[in-house]
């Protein structure tokens, strides 16, 4: 009736944490029931200041491909806006984990999970990542090699617990974190990195849009051990004084060379907001709302040009190779309005994402691509066909989809609704969305309902799917709740705290959590004591399903009235 | 930029509720726009000891086929235990809006909504309902004529305002309440039937189990605009001493008359858990959840005798007959858990309440069917499916279904995916799940997140329906966001006080609801800025779609600079 963090051996002398959630045997001792294993997010835990060990460290430099370099020297305009202006910045202490020097691929040396997994190497991260899902590595090193998953994993992040995203594996979750011009401090972030990691999110994104934009993603990498995504595109932006125009490759360029030193794993790039596209939102209920590509239409429109992204693409292949930085390939002309949903500049970015795709596994580049948005639930399926089809398989990440506009407040609940769907539908990892969307910043509370919410979404897509082991957890936390073990039932929960607390506020004294009975029906009835009367009369009679018609229960209903007892005893 | 409630003349001289969401013109005054109308289930308030006004009193009367009559005895036991043992109970203070004596059918006359509209007659009622659906009271007609609709509306109750319940109707929700023997009181119930309608339950079960259970429905019914559902079970366990096998058909029968009496719109039955049903519950993970299930589940063992919810069905048409009161045929074997669904027990007693639909039907009884319950996502629309097949689509009523058993505490959510998907397939009313689900009984802020997540499912379902109207509401919301119509968004939202109060923790300032710029991007830098400046320089150029790219953009983008200004004006 505990849970606690063990660590399994996988293969290649991975050790893999797991939830061990040990339970208490069935009423009577009738039979043992075996813990259960969650699959745990949360790591190792660190002091903020030192970060986390470099866990990844020796397998990095055990495959020999890799070279340390002194890194592009820091520039003032690095932490933004407000470093030039000269306010004080918090440096993180050291480079903690990671290396003194970054790493990158030595010359002619490719250093990508997909690199490996084509060439048939199965990598202790593979192994990690199949120890965790409970498949066989070989399976992970296949999809990883199909370009069906990414295992995102920069040498520079050795800090990171390998996790890998694809249909065939777990639907995993992304929190967004980072703060903006308005609000929040660095250890903020590193806290709600933290927290929302605890509750299960599966990879974190920095969108940091204010001050101290590199310090606030150093501290966060440094102790994160989930794959940490960015979008460097508003970095670059701080980096211009917030003048889209002023935005040039060479800038942005330097700017993804800066993340990628720092260990960023994941990159959304917004290389499919073409100029010819920019003008098929102008009708639109909602117009461009991705950030991402408001800045990129922008552009476009102030230089007519194509996107410095687009036509600059094969060398960013080039630099993310070198470190095993995976494309988050964006969405920037998602809809904002379920008005919006699958129109043509949507399905027109979609088609150059897929062409995109292309080009960076010819770099043996990881990619997926994010997806919408708004979208009602008769549209969501299209999304992720189409998705498939042009993208070839590439995994797809999606941003809920809300399903309805009209719940601000309530926007986990409306896109938890969609992101469950298309998850079962093939989606390979949700981004959360939080109680606060479209009205404010989320705070510590808002990040652990937009997890918690979006986790919801993941499972229930996972069983749809017929995960193998996913229903394994519904089915010991329902059979607890039967047997009336209610600590067990809590500690199964995917919040136990809540549930804990939830069930304290109608019935708050202890025996309560060992009674037969719950606060719905009180002690004098109870439906899941009758059902399980019925059941341990069937079974001390020997009587199964239809033979129990068959025999006739007459005789055997005198029995039950007088053995049974009567059905309602007194607690 | 207020909400009102107004009431707009219907057919037949009805006057039916709204509430009207008055708009600020868009920025600049380049246009108006024009007052939303929102479905509204408060009801015109009232004074809770006087109850409400009989709106509906005439046109039930004007029929001129109900006769008074004295009405059943009161009786000691009809409040349950507590009353037998002497303790106080407040009484409602007089009949309220109802009449003195109860109405029912006279001899050899039918008084049911479905009897009335299979003669081909619009009542007051369809007309009421047509009004506040925005559609023509002959399709009302037809709907509730072939049974696809019910319009639940006992003569007894006519404080209720009309609504219908029908798939080509919008989707419906349901709020339990009712105490229990562990908790709450009559006045707290009455303020949680109040609470729900104002959040937008469209009926409410009143499912008390505990003390004072004639008293608390008559202070519910008198007060209530929406109809009041029951499970009759309950209360006649209750005058047996909780002992279900003590029931018997006369006890169920006296207290089924007495709630046709006060005014019960529509009630569970459980007339579909047979004998020969019960054990094929007995291998599953968590057997007979449903509380009015098990107690005829074991009330069938302990007599190894059919059902006499089964056995006595027509007599009881002929009871609700008399009243239109509608059934609601319950699931006493619905799944308690993801493992159990759609399971032999669950789609036997599914077939028999296909069967007794067509009993009911005979009787000019309107009918809905009860379903699921706990099912996970690939398996709801085979729900769906075979219950249109099977009863004949009359109207399906499911309890979420929650799609996952792990997240006690956030069932409202795991249940909110279910309940949306399974109203996109045609599931006509939602019973709401409340964050206490399985832990406790819901408190008034449980009741308000119960409602709202099942007011985003049914309202999600509605869009995915293509319901007519249904899609304008997000597209008046969603245009006053990107307008950054701020008030205007709050007022549009299903909460517009928890809308404002997110909005105010991030920016507290009232100028911050008059800007053109929100806390996520901050002042500096707003898509939705960026895409209404796209969107303004193609309308200011008559740049259309396509043509932007045939024209050329390269002399508009330099006067795009020119003349737009920078992107990033301060706000």
């Amino acid at each position: 009736m505990a849970r606690t963090k063990i660590y399994v051996d996988g293969p290649l002398g991975t050790r893999v944490p797991f939830t061990q959630v040990s339970l208490a045997p069935s009423p009577g001792g009738r039979e043992e029931n075996p813990p259960v294993l969650l699959y745990d997010t949360s790591g190792p835990g660190s002091d903020a200041e030192v970060g986390l060990a470099p866990l990844r460290r020796p397998w990095i430099l055990g495959r020999g491909d890799v070279e340390a370099y002194p890194g592009r020297p820091p520039q003032a305009r690095d932490d933004g806006r407000s470093a030039a202006a000269g306010r004080a910045v918090e440096a993180f202490p050291g480079r903690g984990g990671s290396s003194p020097q970054p790493l990158r691929a030595k010359p002619g040396r490719a250093v990508t999970q997909l690199h490996y997994a084509r060439r048939g190497q199965v990598t202790e991260e593979m192994a990690f990542v199949a120890a965790r899902e409970g498949l066989d590595p070989e399976v992970v090193r296949q999809e990883v090699a199909s370009g069906r998953a990414i295992l995102p994993a920069n040498v520079n992040h050795p800090e990171s617990e390998p996790m890998a995203i694809g249909r065939n594996l777990l639907v995993k979750v992304n929190a967004n974190i980072g703060n903006s011009s308005v609000t929040s401090s660095v250890r903020e972030e590193v806290e709600k990195m933290r927290w929302a990691t605890r509750w299960g999110a599966d990879t974190v994104m920095d969108l940091s849009t204010g001050r101290d934009i590199h310090t606030t993603r150093e501290w966060i990498i440094r102790n994160s051990p989930v794959p940490v995504g960015t979008v460097p595109i508003y970095q670059a932006l701080e980096k211009v004084g917030g003048q889209a125009a002023e935005l040039t490759w060479d800038i942005y360029r330097d700017t993804v060379v800066e993340q990628c030193e720092q260990g960023v794993d994941y990159m959304t790039v917004h290389a499919g907001v073409r100029l010819a596209y920019v003008p098929l939102t102008a009708r639109r209920v909602t117009g461009i709302v991705s950030r991402g590509g408001s800045i990129m239409a922008a552009w476009c429109l102030a230089h007519h040009r194509e996107s410095f992204l687009y036509t600059h693409f094969e060398e960013l292949c080039e630099i993310l190779a070198s470190y095993d930085v995976s494309f988050s390939l964006g969405d920037g002309l998602r809809p904002g309005s379920v008005a919006d949903a699958n129109d043509e500049a949507q399905l027109a970015e979609l088609r150059t994402l897929g062409e995109l795709t292309e080009v960076a596994w010819r770099h043996d580049v990881q990619v997926m691509i994010e997806g919408p948005g708004h979208v009602p639930m008769h549209k969501i399926k299209e999304n992720v066909d189409l998705q498939m089809e042009v993208c070839h398989e590439a995994p797809f990440y999606t941003l809920g989809p809300l399903t309805t506009d009209v719940a601000p407040g309530y926007d986990h609940i409306t896109s938890a609704i969609g992101a469950a769907m298309i998850g079962w539908y093939g989606t390979a990892m949700l981004c959360y969305v939080t109680p606060k969307e479209h009205l404010g910043l989320p705070d510590r509370e808002d990040v652990k309902q937009g997890v918690i919410a979006y986790k919801i979404a993941a499972h229930a897509a996972d069983l749809a799917k017929g995960h193998p082991g996913a229903q394994a957890w519904d089915d010991a936390l329902s059979k607890a709740r039967f047997e009336f073990r209610w600590e067990d039932q809590f500690e199964l929960s995917m919040d136990p705290e809540t549930a804990r607390s939830y069930h304290d506020q109608t019935l708050p004294a202890q025996p309560a959590k060992t009674a037969h009975f719950c606060s719905m029906c009180g002690p004098k009835f109870c439906s899941m004591r009758i059902s399980q009367d019925v059941r341990e009369y069937a079974a001390a009679h020997g009587v199964g399903a239809e033979e129990a018609i068959e025999l006739g229960m007459k005789e055997k209903s005198a029995e039950f009235v007088a053995a049974g007892g009567e059905l309602y005893r007194e607690a």
